[in-house]
């Protein structure tokens, strides 16, 4: 191992067996982990240990410095929290300050995006600096409790700032999580970092705040690109929002669902999509339930799927979600046998609960279409509508957190969130012919 | 338990003590279900024993028999041949029929469809009858065996009736089984029942046999409604396409991929969107390569994931898939250890072959954007670049099953059927900015 040189914000070369690149040293919060910044904005990490040679290229310059210094609060202006969980959204501030993401403070963010201090004034948090593939249920707690903390402190509105991996999943565990809440909670990412001339970080937040600032919105959303042009954000429900692309900036799609509503970024107009959406009263208290059960599981189906998974998520799990193929099949039959069926409904007479949703995201399940999803239903697994699996996976975590079995049952395929959309109200051809 | 009355063909009406329904008897494999089919054109399955009341209403009409005859043979059509699986598809053939669904049969299919005749002479055979969420790799062998002896046979081209539910995985499965094809097979299923108006059974079905006969095509390949409305049918590479909604007559759909063909249903006439399809050869022999480890799974990860599901993955299988979050991460981090990394590790260096893919299914995955990722490549996960996790799944557990494993893992992100698109001949935004 090469001695490891220089100061986060330095040019470095950086070279391995396999491999040399050169570009800006970032701040790592693992101390054997070199990480470089690529002139492509993307970051690469090294194993100290793997480094054969490290050299300085250029000393970072004092006037890439970004002091701490006080924001003037304006008066006329709303003030917007903004919450920080680490992700693609701040790379940007951490090699240009240099210091390590920890210092993320007001000034950092609004030297990045100057337009957000006509907006409003913005008060910020670190709440945890990771990237979202590792989040764990204490991390949506520990998020809770500063949303909780802000919206009691009468801030107009709360922007998120979060890595796009599980943005989803943590925006269907923050609306549940709050039964009442007070303010508008967005949840903003970035798909490229903000160093990048095709970066969304400073479109998507503008278009949060100006959401915020300028409308009686209340609950949890998403606000990301809506198409890939840099011309308008989407802000869509906390439970019906999935990631349907690795790269794209417009990866963000309302499944089954239409956006709450858009927000032109030239013009900076809102345009609501949805009338029905809740609004701010006169008197409303924050209600935060914030327990999850850990013993809950996920459970992707596949052809040839062998029995031991169900053995294992019967045996290891509380309850847990089919993602079932179709209108909502599991491959109950295992060749002349019914095996599959036969652990669901031991496991569910024993209390588990099973909730069935679809791969095919899009639509609906339904329980009696055909003899295997009768049998399923007949036994008790809840079919949940048009839930998408993983908001079902974070809703059912919750509900058997917060309430006894029973309850949460009969919770989880009612809609209490907009994460179940009326087959009535929502424009479907099921039905059709 | 009631007395079970009636033949299949005629109109009942079952009594349990939930339910009352009315609609045709169903031929039944299970000798314990009854199944009845609905006005709304779907089955429902009762238990027998649960059958507190059940009588013929009106029995079968001489005139609903479909007589076995002998079909002429046109000598001025091409043949096909078309293999039959069970499925939504066949529905109207066995109520009308009153015989069991092995009685499947050219003139059945013929009386469902007649414009097949004028476009070839039909060949069937019922190779299996089952639901496809319940198909194991076995069925994948009867299948590819049939598909082989008709290949050899010399029919222009074989239509696959298969249930939608997996036929996206079965379609992935024939493809690579077929390391050498002469002639087109085309996967074909109908989301909506032969017998509803909205069915798209027929046209799906005239498409495909059209798609044979005016085409020098080869390989396998899906076809189905390319819009809601009946007009075009898309001709989809095998290994990707998707299942992307519960209902919809246009669910299947060509990811990270544009359809090889569409075929007119109004004028008959094939529009190809691909040029360098595989074409029809002087002298093409057939390959079949049939074997599939059993010991293969598909894993998907999602926040708060126990460390014993990489546990039980990592213990009990060969070679496994990870269905990451976006460019391709797992949750290695389990708070300040890495646990599930080091059993991946641990899998890896004893053997084990592990793949990554994406949850968010259009795009593509990356092994060094971030740390994290850099750290699943170094110790040997494979990152299939923009293939399906599902299609990874089965081209996983094919490769295992008839190549030395470290050939296996050399091809798997090697494209070898198409599953694997150039981000260069791909239109990407990856790269952009």
């Amino acid at each position: 191992m090469a001695n490891i040189v220089g100061k986060a914000g330095d040019r470095v070369l950086v070279k391995t067996k396999k491999a040399q690149e050169e570009g800006i040293l970032m701040p790592s919060s693992d101390d054997k982990v070199v990480i470089v910044k690529l002139e492509n904005g993307y970051n690469i990490g090294f194993d100290q240990k793997d480094v054969t040679e490290m050299k300085v290229v250029k000393k970072k310059s004092a006037s890439d410095k970004i002091a701490g210094k006080k924001i003037k609060v304006d008066k006329n202006l709303p003030t917007i929290a903004v919450l920080h969980t680490g992700g693609t959204i701040a790379s940007k501030v951490d090699y240009k300050s240099g210091g390590v993401i920890a210092q993320f403070s007001a000034s950092d963010l609004i030297a990045m995006v100057p337009e957000l201090k006509t907006i409003a004034n913005v008060e910020t948090e670190l709440v945890s600096n990771m990237m979202s593939e590792d989040m764990f249920f204490e991390n949506y707690q520990k998020l809770g409790t500063a949303i909780k903390k802000y919206a009691e402190k009468g801030v107009k509105g709360i922007i998120i700032g979060h890595g796009t991996d599980t943005l989803a999943y943590t925006s269907a565990a923050l609306t549940f999580m709050f039964e009442q809440l007070n303010i508008p909670v967005m949840l903003v990412g970035s798909q490229r970092s903000s160093d990048r001339g095709s970066s969304d970080a400073a479109m998507n937040l503008v278009c949060a705040a100006e959401f915020i600032a300028q409308t009686d919105f209340v609950g949890v959303a998403t606000c990301m690109h809506h198409s890939s042009g840099d011309d308008t954000c989407a802000i869509i429900n906390g439970t019906k929002v999935r990631k349907m692309h690795t790269s794209r900036r417009d990866a963000f799609k309302a499944i089954n669902d239409t956006p709450v509503a858009l927000v032109d970024y030239s013009n900076r107009k809102v345009k609501f999509l949805k009338k029905n959406y809740a609004k701010k009263g006169s008197n409303d208290k924050v209600k935060l339930l914030d327990k999850f059960d850990n013993k809950v599981g996920l459970m992707k189906t596949y052809p040839n799927a062998d029995p031991r998974l169900f053995e294992f998520f019967t045996k290891h799990y509380d309850a847990f979600v089919i993602e079932g193929t179709g209108l909502g099949h599991a491959p109950t039959n295992v060749g002349d046998n019914l095996k599959n069926y036969e652990l669901l409904k031991k496991f569910i007479n024993g209390g588990g609960v099973v909730a069935i949703t679809s791969q095919c995201i899009y639509g609906r399940v339904h329980p009696s279409v055909y003899t295997n999803l009768r049998r399923l239903a007949d036994i008790g697994c809840i079919f949940c509508e048009d839930m998408l699996p993983e908001t079902a996976y974070i809703k059912l975590a919750w509900l058997m957190g917060n309430y006894p079995k029973e309850e949460a049952r009969k919770m989880l395929a009612k809609n209490l969130r907009g994460e179940i959309n009326n087959r009535l109200t929502f424009e479907e051809d099921f039905v059709e012919g």
